[in-house]
């Protein structure tokens, strides 16, 4: 709900919430044979770039040729934002990026991915993304820059000769520890002003942002919490890294200053947020006994 | 009104119509000082571009970085279609292209043109054309490529996290005396087909197309016609090529073989096609001699 009271609440409640861990469960697990626990969120920054060219739309015929076709500009300016390996084009941008582990990436290996039946869930002609990390890696642990949408001159049936007076994008990145909204925002104003024609106006406006979550796999708190889901589902659990974000659990982590052990339970199947939403009875079950086990475990720290 | 049955009566009637010349007053004149004869319209050659990405938009966060974008992708293929001269970069394009001579470069240069009142009217912060070229040239004698409109994913308030499943372009040439649109198109396709990457799928449809037309201005006809503005007038009349089309002048051509003299009478101010239509008392005068003029012009030749 992004609840609007909850980080004061938070704030003004530390001292009878004070704890040693979060535990939620708002994630997922690839299958009943790989319960998970997630340690890592990707972060998200947005913003719209707007790009001015004449006071009002012009006709192609009498005006077109003497001025700047702004949607052109800006389809200009954006494909400079990506190189064709699927790397972010935006000077500083991967600077604060923590790299993988070696471990880290074992782990990622791990997790079950068949690239033929995820190109037919997403109906693609062919996956593409950043090279030199596979899949599983790039749409959880590597950053981002995706056209969320574009608005330019005519839209309807059939043509309109004109020179359109403005185009927009609406695009947002998503972030990975430990990569800072407000700085990328700032990388890309810087860019996009220098890589902007003086034939059009540019106009940037920052939206939404939302720091990227990591807690070490490796902490104790995260080995016990592997032990558990061991102890529950009776096979080795993996580790992942959730590609996109919840932002509460930077909340508790400053309010708090507990880190969130990342418990989802949830199947690629249950339809979550979707009509005929279910939970697995054996999801149910093995839930209970982790949570017991991971009582346990906690309190052996 | 775009007639639909006009061109089958001109065919029909062939020998009815038959005619040394065509006068049409559709067009205009700088000011009263500089009477004009418009010897050239440029075409057109219209097509819509879609590329589509996912079989429906993907949430960034989960999906974002394993599936190119297609607005993205979209951007980077436009980019291509213009360099940073302002000329358009699809092979072939200019093949055809008929050179403007260095009489016609002369007289449009007679043309009262004031750059930083052109740059106010149409509002941008800076002109941009073709290199080489004025903007008289530019807007009127040169080819041109226009986005016309840009659509892809969200285009509402705020912010939508998607990877969209589509994005699409419409776009125009404006085409020069000899370029044909049939074969615009062609290369657009071709060059576009070479461009395209794999991670998505390409769907070109072609629009409305319009030859350019163009009578010389040094024919005998042509010559006449400048005589007779010139009498009524009593100043040097220009010449002009026309930035937009006039679809049925190809038309009168082909049917009954002649030549149409653009003998336009319109000042910028008369508001053509807007509210507050208007006509000048003085160029209509004038207008009565300048036919009386040509008809004996004609009737020597």
């Amino acid at each position: 709900m992004g609840s609007s009271s909850l980080a004061t609440f938070l704030h003004e409640h530390q001292d009878e919430l004070a704890c040693d861990a979060i535990v939620i469960s708002d994630t997922g697990m690839p299958d009943a044979r790989h319960p998970a626990l997630t340690y890592a969120l990707r972060g998200i920054a947005a913003f719209e770039i707007t790009l001015h060219g004449p006071a009002r739309d012009l006709h192609s015929g009498i005006f077109g040729g003497t001025v700047d076709n702004p949607a052109l500009a800006l389809c200009q300016l954006l494909a400079k934002l990506r190189d064709k390996h699927g790397r972010v084009a935006i000077p500083g941008f991967y600077d604060d990026v923590q790299p993988l582990s070696a471990y880290e990436r074992k782990q990622m290996a791990r997790l079950p991915f068949n690239s033929r039946d995820y190109q037919k869930l997403v109906g693609v002609p062919r996956l593409f993304g950043e090279r030199g990390f596979t899949p599983v890696e790039q749409r959880s642990a590597r950053p981002t820059l995706e056209i969320n949408g574009l608005t330019s001159g005519y839209q309807g049936e059939g043509s309109k000769t004109i020179v359109p007076a403005w185009a927009r994008a609406k695009i947002t990145t998503r972030l990975v520890p430990n990569q800072r909204p407000a700085r990328i925002i700032n990388l890309v104003r810087k860019h996009l002003k220098k890589l902007c024609p003086p034939t059009v106006r540019m106009e940037i406006e920052a939206g939404h942002g939302a720091e990227p979550y990591l807690v070490s796999p490796a902490s104790a708190q995260a080995r016990a919490a592997l032990r558990a889901l061991e102890a529950a589902f009776g096979c080795e659990p993996v580790l992942m890294r959730e590609g996109g974000s919840i932002p509460i659990v930077n909340v508790f982590k400053k309010s708090l200053g507990a880190d969130a052990l990342l418990l989802g339970l949830a199947l690629p199947d249950d339809n979550a947020h979707s009509p005929n939403e279910k939970f697995d009875l054996g999801c149910f079950a093995k839930g209970q006994l982790m949570s017991a086990h991971l009582w346990q475990e906690l309190a052996r720290l």
